[in-house]
């Protein structure tokens, strides 16, 4: 390899210092010059900016795991309410603890020892387990109430359909993610609506509900059929991820900008772990996408990314 | 603690011997005096003979992750012609490529350095990859043909009943999944239907289509509801283990057998990961449950899980 | 469970709000009342703090991982100049790898997609690869140079001996660990330093060299002893997790404060992902020990607990 | 791609079935054509092999984790006893726990759940754990009582003869680790011997113990220049691999042959998880090595590969 060439491609690691008056903004261009999760972090937060920049990119957030029981609420609510999501794909738990919030119920924390907690006796107070988040049975009680007295407008609504329904009957909460999304009349997909508390209980309470899966499915093929440009960003993977990815895979456009956050690894085969650039053979990002996947718990990576967006937008 | 009580709890770890006569059930349970992932297996292969030997357990099957594509298709197959699953729940995706290798195509793998590959390259040949796993578009214009030519006889089933009528009129095949519920009279749910390149194809060709999934949903509690005795295997975790948990969740008698193969962990949160300690403290697993969780890659715990069970009820 | 108590022990989860002048002790501050690793990361950040602020507790810092090739050096520099570390067990690598920046060469990064690179053509560049960092073959030529014509005083010197006439030795550098260490009379053990390429070298050109490894280990263990309390980071597990809990083990005072930052895990077995949990039963941290372990990157989260660091000292 | 070149590359993914007759052999054989793990392990099976078979072939072992204590002695031992290892390194924890249970104590393990132990108890019972495996603090006081009594011939031995010593002064037990080695000659390397218990033992009561570690990192060294052709078995990480692959980086033929288990994974940037496509650019391992790594706990592969192996040799 030729001295020119090596020069066009490797710089000098960034040896950086945090210094008293060093801003977000500041670390996370630091990171890039590094590696590792922390590049990729920085990589992340970089390719989210230019989606949020262009303004032929449609945001597709999928977002999977216990972020609402865990105190992420805000945070997502916040991107929406910024306009960073234009389609969010996420899972029937998240929208549960959502109107468990929403209501003005909590989950609970504490200083607990995770290895020393009895589940047994967790059972007996009625305190179920996120690993050390706790939601009282009670919580299901009041979301109960809430659901029964639901006047359901049509039983063959599309599920999302049905949460803009949710978001609009819901009493006004500045944190309430289904709340935001029908203000700002951005769909949210659930493919997997049935797998959630909120579903049970409407099914016990609503015999007749047949919400039409078909229907979101063909039309989140449409959203990403008529973006000229998409961007995605995927927290945890799950089905959110897949079901965002099947729908760019037939596309003229797939991805131009995709970022993922994930504990999982590629080696077992799974998609939540799979690489970005796998989801290139089949089509899904395109060959010229910029991506960045980060191998981070996303109650860390999230905020950051979060913070350092929010912070990159002061000027723009 | 007195010495007499310390005996009671604890014994030598068994520093074992492989012989040249050894067996699957041999190696097992030497495993069983170890400890670590080694001894989890044993445990867990252990208590699905149990779960087996009990004529009063209903055993379901949570099967995520690309368990078809990587050649794991028979062994759940035989899984279910051996008697080991009364209810099946799994991904759309397990169903598409099930159906792919039931036709007569094929997923495909190779000399590959998976460092090496270059998914670019891949998309142009038109070859979508899952890890180490190829598989060619063409095979998804094979299901599209099959998929196009079903006369649905009802578009307002549930996901199962249709699921049973797909594995009736698809050819004969003596590894397909679909195909030997459908003659057993197993049902397979999969809540995340929509969310697979089956479901797709069926939405493109079958644009009334409008399965009901709530009807899956109370099924399935009701199976829950019924069983005198619960087991529950999970292979990955994700939607089919949450949905088997919550049919749980508000039984009578919760599982009394439980055990997950997964390489998820409980740290960041996510329900794949979690242990099966946790859902005790939600009564999906009751407090007397004989459980094992083996952080491994299910292709290489399962065949080995499969092996003992057969080879063990050989005498029996 | 009574109300009461409940009270006592469970608080509600944090919904937190990021707003423009959040900084990053409002941010560590607010992550403390969620769960997951974000909480976990912000108890080692307190606790971390109080090591600092409690006069009487030595600190113990154990440093694995290519942290220094990766951009970390001058993070690990100031925790070191801040006076956050009173002693260091590190790897030969990271060692190695100071040296090389010390003498003024770089390791480095770039626009690469880890999936595309050919390490069969890295090494004909003859350019090494740590993950998405790289070293070209000249730097080890630079510390051969560097180290051929050292004049070593004592070929029995203990390891530690060594590298501070090492940090005495090499040119003045505002990064250098091995420098701020020698300046500070802050001890640097290093008990697997034959596994590196400095001692290759060493071994290569000073063939009488005959490091006391032994005398390192018994000042470590008088260094614990002596300690009116202890205060342990670890970065990443390996031998500097163990050799620093091998010398709080047969100790009066066991550890008082203990964090770890890894991304391995307990379930296999290994020490490097064992839980401080653990630690308490062989008495290498006390009951009453503070802790947290952070499943995190190091590159993500070592900055954050510095930044929070520097910043809370601000008032201090 | 033309069909002709597909067919070059890419097999059918072997959907195998598990017969009655089945055996470890014929497992193996069917992994390899699947994917993921299962066929790294299949492949792994097939390369160490080879490296048995193929005289020039000298084989390195390295072993980090806990393996003796979790009731891998025997198995290691008998890798030795049949020839499959030609040099050996390894931690100071592995060598304590050999002579731990060489001397007759024993490791302990039981029916406990791993959720619900309690360390401080522990701590009072003066039960050391290793996650789900326990040491009694008496079996060090048999340690201590051995090593305090050990008449060493040379304190300046290099820690491969001091551990040759220990093998032939240790009583006859047919799994010991330490006494096959010393009898079949089979040198043991140890570059951390300083981080374990035995070393403190040996250091409290022979206080002018100064073993020559240079010693064997450069006949370390000389091995891996000498040998004709290399292999290499990983397990774990750690130390061992890196001591045993920076003793290849400066040959002439590195190694042929390599293959690791582990955990880790590749994204954080430690060598324990490094691939071992990135020892190619270092030159450790050359371009034409057949390698394989196999993500998974070692207590499951590390058995399979060792009776795969024994009964592949039944008939050469």
């Amino acid at each position: 390899m030729k001295e020119k060439e090596r020069k066009e491609v490797f710089q000098k690691v960034n040896q950086f210092k945090i210094e008293r008056d060093t801003n977000i903004v500041d670390l996370v261009n630091n990171l890039k010059g590094t590696g590792f999760n922390a590049k990729r972090l920085a990589l992340a937060c970089e390719i989210y900016y230019k989606m949020i920049e262009d303004k032929d990119c449609v945001k597709f957030f999928g977002l999977a795991g216990a972020m609402v029981p865990v105190g992420m609420q805000q945070i997502i609510h916040d991107f929406i309410e910024e306009g960073f999501i234009d389609v969010l794909v996420t899972t029937g738990a998240n929208l549960t603890h959502d109107i468990a919030e929403t209501l003005g119920y909590h989950h609970l924390q504490g200083e607990v020892h995770i290895e020393r907690l009895d589940d047994v006796k967790l059972y007996e107070r009625e305190m179920n387990r996120i690993y050390d988040v706790f939601l009282p049975n009670k919580v299901y009680e009041g979301i109960e109430n809430f659901v029964s007295k639901l006047k359901i407008p049509d039983n063959n609504m599309s599920v999302s359909e049905f949460l803009k329904f949710l978001g609009e009957n819901i009493p006004n909460n500045p944190k309430s993610i289904l709340r935001i999304c029908a203000e700002k009349n951005i769909p949210i997909y659930c493919p997997a609506f049935t797998d959630s508390g909120l579903a049970l209980q409407l099914g016990f309470h609503h015999q007749k509900l047949n919400l039409n899966h078909f229907k979101d499915m063909l039309e989140m093929v449409n959203l990403a059929w008529d973006a000229k440009k998409a961007g995605i960003c995927i927290v945890g993977g799950g089905v959110p991820k897949n079901f965002i990815f099947q729908s760019m895979q037939f596309c003229p456009n797939s991805a131009d900008y995709a970022i993922q956050i994930t504990m999982d690894r590629p080696e077992p085969g799974g998609l939540s772990g799979a690489t970005l650039n796998e989801a290139m053979s089949w089509g899904k990002i395109n060959k010229h996408a910029k991506h960045s996947t980060i191998i981070s718990d996303a109650t860390i990576a999230l905020p950051i990314l979060f913070w350092y967006l929010k912070e990159s937008r002061v000027g723009s």
